[in-house]
C-alpha cells in the first residue's frame, strides 16, 4: 500500500510518501514562503528523486485541520486536484493527530497546541497503548479550540506525565510552566511540528480500515470561523 | 545556533537543517539510487528552498557509522569537503544514536538494528530519561557488531520492554520473535530508519558541549574492516 501525505496546515509545508512501513521520501520546509509557492513544487521534486509513478499511489492523505485557513485551503485544493486527476481517495487526517503521532511510543500524554490567537489553541490530548508489536494511539480530549489556561486545567486534571508540542509552545510556554502541576517536557525539533510522514503513516492505517472520502466531498475542519466571518457577523 | 545534518549511512539519504528547537528543513529519500547522485543535489534543493545561506551555519554534523561503507565515505566526503570549504567544524553522531534519537520520549529500551549480513548487526541499546523539561538519552549498550542471537540474549537480560527498528528488522524479524523474551514492539514508517533531522539535533547538543573535530580530521567510524580488507587478510 503506497499513501502519499500532505500537510501545509501551519508554518510547515511536508510531502511524504510512504509504502508499507518504509518512509520512501519526504519533504519539510518550515520557512515563511506561502504554501502555493512550496507544497507543489517539493512534491514535484520528491516525486522525481524516487522515480514516483503517482498512479501508484493507492490514497492521498491530507492532514485536514484544524489550521490556518490559508494553509488548510492550498493542501485540500492540492489534495483535492491530485485526486480528482488520478481518480485516488482521499484519507482526511485530524492535524492535532498527524502532530501527536510525533511522540509514537511514548508512554505520557501527548497534548499538541496549534497557536490560534489571543490565547487561544486547537488543541487536543492522545496516549499510546502497547498493541501486539505495536501501539495504538487514542484520543483522550477530542480536538476542539481553547483557551490555554482551560487546556492546562484539562492535563492537570488528568494527572499524568505530558508532552508539549507544537507552534503554541514557544507562544505559550510562560502560561505553561505558571499552571502546569504535572511533569512534563517539550519535544524537540525533528519532531515538535507537523510531519507530512505522520499523515501519511496515519492515512495508512485509515485507508485500511476503508476511511476514505471522494476527492469531490473533501473540505478542511477549520473548527471554528475564519476572522472575517466573525467579524461580519 | 543553525546545525547542518546528513544521513548517508544506509539506504536513506538525509539532508536536514535544524535551528535551535525548529527543523526549518528535511529531505529524505529511501530509494535505490546512489548517494553520490543524491545526497548534494538534495542538499542544494532543500537550501533554495529555505534561502540557506551556507555560511550562517555553525556546524555540519554527519552521521559518522558504522553503516555501508560506500554511503559512509559518500556522507564523510561531502561533509568534509563543505566543512573545508565553508571553514566550519564537524560534528560526528554515531548513526545508531541518530536512529534510537527517532523514539525520543520513549520509556522503552530502544534497540537500532542495522543489518550488516550473515546474522550481523550493528546495534546498540539506549534509554531515555526525563531530565527537566527534556529528557536524556542514555547508551545502555555501546554500538558494536554482534550476532543478531547475541544481541536478544542482552535485551532479554535487560528485562525490560523494548522497541526495535532499523534496516535490520526485516531481516532478522523471525530470529527475533523465536528468541525474545520482553514485550517487543516495530517502530513505524516515519521513525524507523535514518532521519538527517535526528543527526542535526543531536548534532546540536554536541556542538554545545565542544564536541568537534576539524573537517580535515574526521573519519567514518566503519567498526568493522570491510569485505575487501577481510579476504585480502
Amino acid at each position: 500500500m503506497k499513501i502519499l501525505g500532505l500537510d501545509s496546515s501551519g508554518l510547515v509545508a511536508g510531502v511524504a510518501v510512504v509504502e508499507n512501513d518504509i518512509l520512501l521520501g519526504e519533504y519539510t520546509t518550515d520557512y515563511k514562503k506561502t504554501h502555493s509557492q512550496t507544497l507543489l513544487p517539493m512534491l514535484d521534486e520528491l516525486s522525481r528523486m524516487i522515480d514516483l509513478d503517482m498512479n501508484t499511489i493507492d490514497a492521498i492523505a491530507i492532514a485536514s485541520g484544524p489550521g490556518s485557513f490559508t494553509g488548510l485551503r492550498i493542501g485540500s485544493a492540492t489534495a483535492k486536484g491530485l485526486g480528482l486527476a488520478l481518480k485516488k481517495p482521499l484519507v482526511e487526517v485530524p492535524t492535532l493527530e498527524g502532530l501527536a503521532w510525533n511522540l509514537w511510543g511514548t508512554d505520557r500524554v501527548v497534548c499538541p497546541l496549534m497557536d490560534a490567537r489571543r490565547n487561544q489553541v486547537y488543541t487536543a490530548a492522545y496516549e499510546f497503548l502497547p498493541s501486539g508489536d505495536d501501539y495504538t494511539m487514542v484520543n483522550i480530549i477530542p480536538q476542539a479550540p481553547a483557551d490555554i489556561h482551560e487546556m492546562i486545567d484539562n492535563i492537570n486534571e488528568i494527572g499524568r506525565a505530558v508532552i508539549f508540542l507544537g507552534d503554541g509552545v514557544p507562544v505559550y510556554r510562560e502560561i505553561i510552566e505558571e499552571n502546569i502541576r504535572v511533569s512534563y517536557a517539550y519535544a524537540p525539533a525533528g519532531c515538535n511540528r507537523q510531519r507530512a510522514a505522520g499523515i501519511a503513516a496515519l492515512g495508512a492505517l485509515y485507508y485500511g480500515m476503508g476511511k476514505t472520502v471522494d476527492a469531490a466531498e473533501h473540505q478542511p475542519e477549520y473548527l471554528r470561523k475564519s476572522q472575517a466571518e466573525r467579524e461580519s457577523e
